[in-house]
């Protein structure tokens, strides 16, 4: 076989020692300057694509050349999450250690769809959700699985909530074609992220059938209204089935009364599913631990390291007290899966993805390196800067807070002298829309919005690890620079 | 913040430098040397986990400590996907290149759920989906994705099949309750992937609804019996809404007449989804483009990379030719995921997962450092060795092939002197079964197995970068030393 393709030949791996050294030098140069990329891409649709061949290369290159486009034709279309001044959706956090684990990850290539097929991958990742569960403060008798995103997670959730509600076999007989299936409706608030959406549409529940409750002044769900809805809605012989409570939704991080909530899902025997993607994390901290109050309760949960523990994009973690349904609903071992083994957990059992990566060696690795005490402290500090940012805001004259604070994202707006009433005007929804864009036109941060009561709210959501008390003045400084000139003008 | 934590301090990068150094030392010896591994892990159940403690780590742990419990108790566990005399299931190649890739998305940690997010994530996802595309000879007119698994791939064809199927507006109105609402179904033969039940059972079509077409005695979906099926359901009032051929079946890699079942298709106006997830690769070869003969008609269809195309998993390529209909089935975008752009695709808009990471940048180097040609090389060397074990077979007094082998997997039994008809025999079930255990508890070579006309049966998997002739000459030696062992015995 020609060199290249024999992986063991000794030059490939001199070439790739040597390639490695120089990724790491320009990887340790870019984490430690970030700042001397535009934090939003300046490229423009198609520029990236374009500086390529349309052809395929017939013949291998070298990773010199390789390495060359990555930095000239790639990287100025990255938007640089790494940067501290990246205050956009949840800002994230890659680390050294977590790519580490991604590193040799990728190295040992394994695929745990079957415990058989690579022990370790299973069994750490129990043991890494062992441990998140751990520094959540939940109870004991949560299975725990990793999964690419939060809309997975929440996608099984649902399916499995689908699968227990009453004896109606969807997994078997389907949902179509048959007239005694009662509609099945699923709750959520207003505040809920899209994927409960989604999920509800993939799984042939419909969108029409995800109820809306309504929500208090602080975006939380109002358990009272939820209660009347699940009565109306079996009155019309409709069938209640699950309840997605949000702890940190994405507008305004509000956190759902999810105690209530879970009285309300006993009481009618509905599942309750937890999103607590964003927020979650923040239990780790002792003063912070009452996020997820209640959730002990929730038959799942979803929490993403990914975004707020310092692990690279992809790891959601899936938690499911009733691991009995959620095999349920998607157990099937054809029989070229078939292993001796009767007392372990073959992953692939518990959801509809059969291939697995190894991901759990990274979260393992973080926790390992930072320890549980060195996450705390990036979570607390991400807070107090938020809290920082939230009292300078109301105590300007420009600007006004849009939402409550209760973790790391500030919502506000630009509303000079704080005169005109949030739902009255058009001129302050397009004054912040241009203060947004001239914002991230400077390359120096990048912030998303919202709509908050109909109105165009800027959201700056801190969770990056490098992102320090400076950023946070440099980010207020420019608002207040781009603030009073769009006020004056 | 404590130093751990500023991931920009000097010395945590420096500390870094090192331990990558180390990893990248330790990675090269593996990769050189995988046969020094047993290639099936020989932990016991817990053993992995139970060598860690309890709680996770109030602080942290250095890099040398942590690596240190990677080798000693993580590697045990693993199963290696690398050594070249790994022959299960489909045996797969992480490379160089794809984990240099790794290592650098994992720096960069981006997130593509919108264009601009990331422009360069989005644009290197239609570029290597290009690149893939010429050189499987597919035409133009394909919309790319790259998902995690081939199991989600044909999910979301099947999804955008079940909502191009009649005015039922199943995304709005759900399937459940509606009277009206004809039962749906779908076509697939009896020795499809278990991913494609897997995939109705989450879309509420229901396992029931999921018609096992025949196959003829070459495995391949009958596309006479296909056509009577579709009839006799219709005549019942039912929906048959699509079908799903494959390209390289799990069991025996046998290839469906996709032509023939594509001129089915249209006739009914059914949607067609191709899973050519292992075999698809094949058609990189000009000998062996006709594996996806008739895929140009396809609705859909889905090919692993990170199978048999040298790239780490995870890295599914979905090709969808009805673009609209994904979006018609899954855009939804909240007021917080918009943007200003309306020229790109925001690939979140074509699937329910909203988290996405730089996946393309592992595809695109891998095609770059091999080269067209080298893929071939290496997908040809496969194709040669898996015909010359065949031949052995063939040849041999003790050993009888249960399949044909049109491609790089051979499925086979021991049957001395050829003497027992295939389906009579428990006694060879029982003497194969004993084979493969003692196969695999050398630790030089892993197999899997199949049931073929309900005969119990080895398969032989050749695909990984590694695997030379020497090794399956090896794996001929043990088969015939046991083998003997056991019909003498």
């Amino acid at each position: 076989m020609p060199s290249r393709i024999a992986g063991t030949g000794r030059a490939q791996s001199e070439e790739f020692r040597r390639i490695i050294e120089h990724a790491t030098g320009w990887m340790i140069e870019y984490m430690e300057h970030p700042e001397n990329h535009p934090v939003l891409s300046r490229s423009k649709p198609g520029d990236v694509k374009s500086a390529f061949p349309e052809e395929p290369p017939e013949t291998g290159r070298s990773y010199e050349s390789i390495f060359a486009d990555f930095e000239e034709k790639i990287l100025p279309g990255v938007t640089h999450w790494n940067h501290p001044s990246f205050f956009a959706y949840f800002a994230i956090s890659g680390s050294y250690p977590g790519i580490l684990g991604e590193y040799l990850s990728a190295a040992l290539n394994i695929n745990g769809m079957l415990w058989k097929t690579s022990p370790a991958l299973t069994e750490m990742e129990e043991l890494s959700l062992d441990y998140l569960r751990r520094m959540l403060g939940l109870r004991e008798g949560f299975f725990g699985m990793i999964l690419d995103t939060a809309s997975t997670s929440s996608l099984l959730a649902v399916a499995a909530a689908r699968e227990t509600s009453g004896e109606f076999d969807i997994r078997k007989r389907g949902m179509a074609g048959r007239a005694e299936l009662p509609r099945l409706v699923l709750y959520t608030s207003r505040e809920a992220h899209s994927s409960i959406d989604k999920a509800a549409i993939a799984l042939g529940i419909g969108s029409d059938n995800v109820r809306k409750v309504p929500v208090d002044t602080e975006f939380r769900m109002d358990a009272s209204a939820l209660r009347r809805m699940i009565e109306e809605d079996l009155e019309t012989g409709a069938k209640p089935f699950c309840v997605a409570a949000t702890v940190g939704t994405t507008s305004t991080t509000s956190i759902d009364p999810v105690a209530e909530i879970a009285t309300v899902c006993r009481e009618f025997g509905l599942w309750l599913h937890v999103d607590a993607a964003y927020a979650g994390i923040a239990a780790i901290l002792p003063e912070k631990r009452f996020v997820l109050d209640g959730c002990d309760e929730a038959d799942s949960l979803v929490v993403n390291p990914h975004k707020w523990m310092a692990t690279p994009i992809d790891l959601s973690a899936f938690y499911c007290s009733n691991k009995t349904a959620l095999r349920e609903a998607f157990s099937l071992v054809p029989e070229y899966l078939r292993t001796e083994e009767t007392d372990v957990v073959n992953l692939m059992d518990y959801g509809f993805q059969l291939g697995r990566r190894f991901r759990a060696l990274k979260l393992w690795m973080v926790i390992n390196y930072y320890g549980v005490e060195g996450l705390r402290e990036m979570v607390r500090e991400h807070i107090r800067l938020a809290g920082m940012l939230a009292g300078w805001i109301d105590d300007s004259d420009l600007f006004e807070r849009t939402a409550p604070t209760p973790l790391s994202t500030v919502c506000f707006r630009l509303n000079p002298r704080k005169s005109t009433p949030a739902k009255d005007s058009r001129f302050l929804d397009e004054l912040n829309e241009e203060l947004l864009k001239r914002l991230n036109e400077t390359g120096k941060v990048f912030l998303s919005h919202t709509r908050i009561h109909d109105a165009f709210s800027l959201r700056c959501a801190i969770g990056n690890m490098r992102t320090e008390e400076s950023h946070v003045r440099g980010l207020w400084e420019l608002l207040n620079s781009i603030g009073r000139e769009l006020a004056g003008g």
